[in-house]
């Protein structure tokens, strides 16, 4: 067998135990009875060390340098699925070696703990609960970062951590991205939020049975570009997506009897990520290209089907007969644009995922700080509370009431993952360049939504974005969809007109 | 690392794929999307590989030989948790060994593949579609039993494949107990459905919504000696249980809108396999001791809780306020007595998960002769049909009118579980003496169930069976427990009261 080939099915079987875990994270999520917690955290922890002994094996490693001969090593990216994924998986390759299995399975088993003693925190909103958890899980992450002492483009400890969601994105250049943001959003804020007008009435809040919400929002995710019997949605703590395969994606949303935005946008938000996990090429099915990595380009399709089409005009004219069929008490009395400016309501808020658009990406500065400041300034734990009451004091002008409203809202820190908070706003600056750009060889694309055409969208992210899998950087998908450079200036853009709505109201 | 702590790390881990394995295959019955099954069926023979290869592994019959200085290997079985895993372990490396890797993925991914065949076959009724991937399924299978040519106590091709589910009992012992069973059962049939006497009105056909089903079985579920947060109740086509561990128990049931007994009595005997997963001593949580081998014995639990706890007198006299209030168009004209002869009436039917407790091991017999034809005879697959309904004829004196309520009823040919049947009927034998020696032991155990008193039966299982695992074997079990040896009279007792109360209504 070529090596190739015996390095396409050894990556084959390690991606077949990464169903498994992904599997297994789904049901502990949504539903595992609780007594399951102990033997799960051991059942993650052995299946993470198998497949890290599994990938890091020499024998990877030689067919890696076998296969090289095999393939046009110097072929551009996308040119070549081989010399893709021998690039790709060989600096995976290198990353991985330099972490233990030890530390790996102990993350793994510390932060399914975690997770679940998180849960329980929130609940009762005592800190104190989670933060032996979370200096556990600090501790290990730093273990890990020191694994990739002087890796090649790793400059300080956030650049390891950044490159577990970002990969070859370092700090200052997320950095950047966040302070030109910052730089537009500010002024932004002040506007929308201080400027006397009245909050516009919120039809989205009120009384909404949860089997109804269940039944809309299937009927809403069904009209999306999946393929039949593809998908299934279910009710978790804290909405996510996940696929087995491109053909059997997970999504989950959160019901709130008193707000039906909450599952209806959260809905919206998981679809978009699980359309692009359906959306990667057929062909890199059960090959470690088909994972798709940036979650920055994740993000940026999720943000796109909750903000750019979920909250437009066009989409929310379509579908407000079914929302005044479903629960006319809070529909009939409103029209479109009125339906349009509760879609958008700007305000300052303590739950980043309720937070509007336009606040969001506050709360995303708020994260990335106190994240730069664990690992590079020692921010005692302990003081994360106070750290992050203060912050959104100065930055939003709320007051924190407790931390289940505070610093308890997020599962991320529990389950281990730092420096994933800042690819939410990645995404948010790569959904306005893609929107731009989908626009322009669509033409009218909210006049296809206002049809109910969700295709011609669909199809495009899955040809421009979706089906590259991991073959492309974001950078470049961005340069061949006809997106230019990263800039933040279409999602400032976009987040002015919605600042409009908001003070014309 | 002693050699016995250095084996039970290894077992450990490998036994967490198992649970893994075991998510996987609830899932894929219970809540994957149809798009999903090719993934699964890769993902299930990747995890097959990936175990087989970890126990089959040179080092792990060197830790077994090494291991055996570490304990006292002399001891007699349930004395010694390592002497007992290291017997338990022995013979199984033994037999893996045997068996090519390859050999069992294919098995695996064969399966897998043919189960998703034989839901679409079943519901079109064509055998047809079936045919192919049981031809696979048998041709695998003898592949399979050909590995252990010349094992020690193996004589014919089908000890090799009861061995899989009854470890260490033989085709001729099974012969042996289903013949005593066949004797006593025949004159037992005759007596009880050509009587002349009218069938008892039936209150458990009727109309039963769905979502109140649910809700009831809910709750006599919840009065079962599980602990809270253990267990979980879905709907599936062909109901079955499994745990992922002894405190994450999922069981399933099938909703008939016409038939609450179908639900009611499956659920029951779900949970008392559910029962017996979750009564495993916590100190073989982790370890292959803790994975109950002998179907027998499993199967016992769940006819125990089924027929001789939930279809008692006492049983159902508790229960009928709670049917009344549910259903009370159907149970409210009926008495104790009336709901007793309806739960136990005894009829010749098509289908083995519906048939009463007396004509139940007629149709088991089916099966186990046909599998001997099957592997024994060269029986060709495509007359298994008219194979099947000439005996349906013969023994239940019925015709069977389409594939789908014969041959193609059951999921287990197509999950390519050859020698599974046979166990039904020795669970059967088994619980009808477990049954008398916790009677022997409790007292007025009837009375004790109509008090609503379900936990001293459920102890005395625990204590007497379940806690055992694999350290026992069944006859180890019965004979501790006090039932004496394998012997079917107190089943034929128990079902010649179940007939006297077909006959006297």
């Amino acid at each position: 067998m070529a090596a190739i080939d015996n390095l396409r099915e050894r990556l084959a079987q390690i991606h077949d135990l990464g169903r498994a875990d992904s599997l297994l994270a789904w049901d502990e999520r949504t539903m595992m009875p609780s007594g399951g917690a102990p033997a799960r955290a051991e059942t993650l922890a052995t299946l993470a060390r198998v497949r890290h002994q599994m990938f890091t094996d020499d024998e990877v490693g030689a067919l890696i340098e076998s296969a090289r001969s095999d393939v046009d090593a110097d072929a551009p990216p996308g040119e070549s699925i081989d010399a893709d994924l021998i690039r790709v998986v060989g600096r995976d390759w290198q990353k991985a070696r330099l972490v233990p299995a030890d530390l790996r399975a102990e993350m793994a088993h510390a932060s399914s703990v975690a997770e679940n003693a998180w849960v329980e925190a929130k609940e009762r909103s005592d800190f104190a609960m989670l933060l032996p958890h979370l200096e556990l899980n600090v501790e290990l992450t730093r273990r890990f970062a020191d694994c990739y002492d002087g890796f090649p483009g790793f400059s300080r400890t956030y650049d390891a951590l950044l490159d577990e969601y970002e990969p070859e994105m370092t700090t200052e250049q997320m950095r950047a991205v966040l302070t030109d943001l910052r730089e537009g959003l500010v002024p932004l804020v002040a506007d929308a939020t201080d400027n006397g007008s009245e909050p516009a009435s919120d039809p989205f809040r009120g009384e909404f049975p949860i089997a109804s919400q269940r039944d809309l929002i299937r009927q809403v995710i069904s009209e999306l570009p999946f393929p039949e019997g593809s998908w299934r949605l279910d009710s978790t703590q804290h909405p996510f997506a996940l696929s087995i395969s491109t053909t059997d994606v997970r999504l989950t949303t959160r019901y709130d009897e008193d707000n039906l935005a909450m599952a209806l946008f959260s809905a919206m938000h998981e679809a978009g990520h699980g359309l692009y996990e359906a959306g990667v090429d057929p062909e890199l099915e059960r090959s470690p290209l088909g994972n798709v990595r940036s979650l920055g380009l994740h993000e940026s399709q999720s943000r796109l089907w909750e903000n750019w089409v979920a909250r437009s005009r066009s989409w929310l004219e379509r579908h407000l007969p079914l929302l005044r069929e479903r629960f006319p008490a809070s529909f009939d009395e409103i029209d479109v644009s009125g339906l349009e400016r509760a879609a958008n309501r700007v305000e300052r808020s303590l739950i980043r995922i309720e937070a509007d658009e336009v606040t969001y990406n506050l709360h995303i500065l708020i994260r990335f700080e106190l994240e730069l400041e664990i690992f590079e300034e020692n921010l005692p734990l302990a003081d994360l509370p106070e750290e992050w009451n203060a912050r959104y004091r100065d930055y939003l002008g709320i007051e924190v009431p407790d931390d289940a409203h505070g610093v308890l809202q997020d599962v991320h820190w529990a389950g281990g993952a730092f420096g994933y908070f800042p690819t939410y706003s990645l995404g948010n600056v790569i959904a306005g360049q893609l929107w731009d750009a989908a626009g322009r060889d669509l033409g009218d694309l909210p006049g296809q939504i206002a049809d109910g055409d969700l295709d011609s969208l669909g199809g495009w992210l899955r040809e421009r974005v979706h089906r590259h899998g991991r073959r492309l950087s974001p950078t470049q998908v961005l340069e061949r969809a006809g997106a230019g450079e990263l800039t933040v200036e279409p999602l400032l853009a976009h987040l002015r007109e919605r600042v409009a709505l908001a003070v014309q109201a």
